[in-house]
């Protein structure tokens, strides 16, 4: 908590009116639809909210682009759009130079791809003993499911860091596991439950000490937390769309391959969008230079639409503002935690250090499950997040300070109320 | 050519006006997107035009269902729309009961799922001797390159039926081809190029003579021919739905798995939305009963909304009447090849019963490339197939007689154009 403030003021509406004074990103919010609703919106990074543009652009690509253009809009836009719009997303969002980012399938299936191509690249080494793949107990369902699925078709051993559910992945711990036998290293660059943001750049480092790739999920992390994968030396690195990135239900996943890599390392599904002349039709696959090898089928174009708009304004606002904002909207929610929920039992399962925390803040109770039901029956939405976890998610350019406070305050209420 | 016509009639605007005036399904035509432009369009087969209904309808879940119901809106709908959507086409298009069908990904990760959980199911039968997956030479390249991949990487044998481009593949071949080392038979229903239409029933019980199993590929049929996967006693199909079911640019495809094989098959990509509990995240992959295993990441939301319009018209026209009049628009593109095309050298690479024909129609000629180039610049849309194919795609509901006439009046002019 600032020193400056008593607890009694940090919970004045006054307060946190200030705040959103002081905002230089406060107009953006009034770009999304909903703005205007008194519904508190703590699941942005769950679901981002669209943007008021999103509804007029989807109508006149069915009108114009599709409708108007129909099969002619592939040679003229559609099918480099995974590659334009993907570097679209390294260029605002990842530290990615062109031509290393491509969208297209879900996040399952864009992992499943990338993680085959490293450990099937490692298995073609002659002599080579890399048979490991290591990652983290508190990692996303996802990718620990898709890991172990091919550990067992390929025979491969899974090596798990040990994490604690309240904090994340640390360099000794990564230190400690990596070694000769490693293939690959994948792990979430903001963790899903607490919201701890590793050092993705040492954390590198280290694995590429020991000879291994490392693979980054940056689904917590894309949009709300700058990303320098180029300037880390990453490997490899998947993220979604439809969390900060706005894209969405279900809009498509991104994929990076460091350059370097891209002609040595093939996937798995190979479809003809992924073919050096998909329209030759020919008798053999012959993947493509470059990114587009990592394209399998048809790329999902209308998915990709509505994140344009985001992208756009992300652009705008600069991904330092955005970290700048949400840093400040989850240590406020730290503070908020610590006045008006820690003397109910409410701890704060997140890391307190802002430097080592995403956009999202986890507060801990063993009665979270019953009290977000609670909150949605009020319009109050977070997350919960299985054991006692509720998941308060402050999408930047989307949140308010206010927001933030009327929410919390209303876990204090349904705290409070008769069970 | 219908006997009471002769070639000087069947070329009359007057002819074409006749046979949209006895078309049942004629109005169906103005609910399409650009219905009132000049535009011939001969490449619904490619990618299907919007209907008018379609961008109201992609606004409105902007502002109304995304925009206002937010995450919420996954335990709304969105949670099981893959099934209840798959089990809608299944319903409106393949004969397929409920809890059959769902829809994600693209065609390629599908096929590469389910061939993999076929080929895969094969192998861990105790003393099984069935490591050959045979499909055919002129099967759609994604098809082929799918299973050559997974061939390599599981050690099958890849066994191709030899068909020539003009047909495609007979029953005799299938039997010939198919027995005791047959682990699986992959084939288009509805030939790619030549628009064959394979007798699926006859197929599939030959298979299952030689106790392998079916998967159809049912990209270039669904929605255009009749499909009855229950009653033909198919294993595995899958199809896409940015043809003739006008789900827009890459719109996600869908899979169908006989109910009597869901929890015996395991498909490889392992992800939380196919889990038994996706919202447990516990340590360990339990596959969903039923077909919810076969769906990996999250659902591609908003790429399955466009086609509810498509199969809502479907319905409506039924698909018995579809097919009825696609028949006769295929056979009145065969006819005006042979009368006004056929003394320019160019013959009609599809079959000439239309009981065997699906819903394109291929017209061979060496000049066909450059011939597509300036019918494109004069308005009308085919595809060109390598080599020399012409590939007039013939959506049922929304190309008339009249287009039909003028696109095939339109390639005699450009063959008879100085060069």
């Amino acid at each position: 908590m600032p020193n400056e403030v008593t607890r009694g003021e940090l919970t004045q509406p006054s307060y946190a009116a200030a705040l959103d004074a002081r905002d230089p990103l406060a107009a953006c919010r009034d770009e999304f639809v909903g703005a205007e609703s008194r519904l508190v919106y703590f699941d942005g990074n769950s679901l981002g909210r669209p943007l008021r543009a999103t509804a007029g652009r989807l109508a006149a690509f069915v009108e114009e682009e599709w409708g108007g253009r129909l099969i002619r809009g592939w040679d003229e836009r559609w099918y480099d759009l995974p590659l334009t719009l993907g570097d679209e997303v390294g260029r605002v969002c990842l530290g990615a130079a062109p031509g290393q980012t491509t969208l297209g399938d879900s996040t399952t299936v864009l992992l499943y791809k990338l993680v085959r191509a490293a450990v099937d690249a490692a298995e073609s080494t002659s002599g080579s003993r890399r048979t490991e793949v290591v990652l983290d107990t508190d990692n996303f369902p996802t990718d620990r499911y898709v890991v172990e699925g091919i550990a067992e078709e390929r025979g491969l051993t899974v090596r798990w860091i040990d994490v604690d559910r309240t904090a994340g992945v640390n360099l000794d711990q990564v230190r400690e596991v990596v070694g000769e036998q490693t293939a690959l290293v994948l792990l979430s660059h903001v963790a899903y439950r607490s919201g701890h943001l590793a050092d993705a750049r040492a954390v590198t480092a280290a694995v590429h000490d020991a000879g291994a790739l490392v693979l980054w999920d940056l689904c917590h992390s894309v949009g709300a937390v700058p990303v320098e994968l180029d300037a880390w030396g990453v490997d490899l690195a998947v993220g979604c769309t439809y969390k900060y990135l706005n894209g969405g239900p279900g809009s498509p996943a991104f994929a990076y391959v460091a350059q370097r890599h891209q002609d040595r390392l093939m996937q798995p599904i190979r479809g003809w969008m992924g073919h050096a002349d998909p329209f030759l039709m020919g008798p053999a696959y012959q993947p493509a230079a470059g990114m587009r090898r990592f394209i399998s089928g048809t790329p999902a174009v209308v998915g990709m639409l509505a994140m344009q708009d985001m992208l756009a304004l992300i652009d705008r606002a600069g991904m330092a503002a955005v970290r700048d904002k949400s840093r400040r909207l989850t240590s406020y929610a730290v503070d908020l935690a610590d006045a008006r929920l820690a003397d109910l039992g409410v701890t704060v399962a997140s890391p307190r250090d802002p430097a080592q925390r995403g956009g999202h803040v986890t507060l801990q109770h063993e009665r979270m499950r019953e009290v977000t039901a609670e909150l949605w029956r009020r319009d109050v939405i977070p997350d919960y997040r299985d054991p006692g976890g509720l998941r308060i998610g402050l999408s930047p350019l989307s949140t308010s300070f206010e927001e933030v406070r009327r929410g919390l305050e209303a876990v204090r209420e349904v705290l409070l109320s008769p069970r």
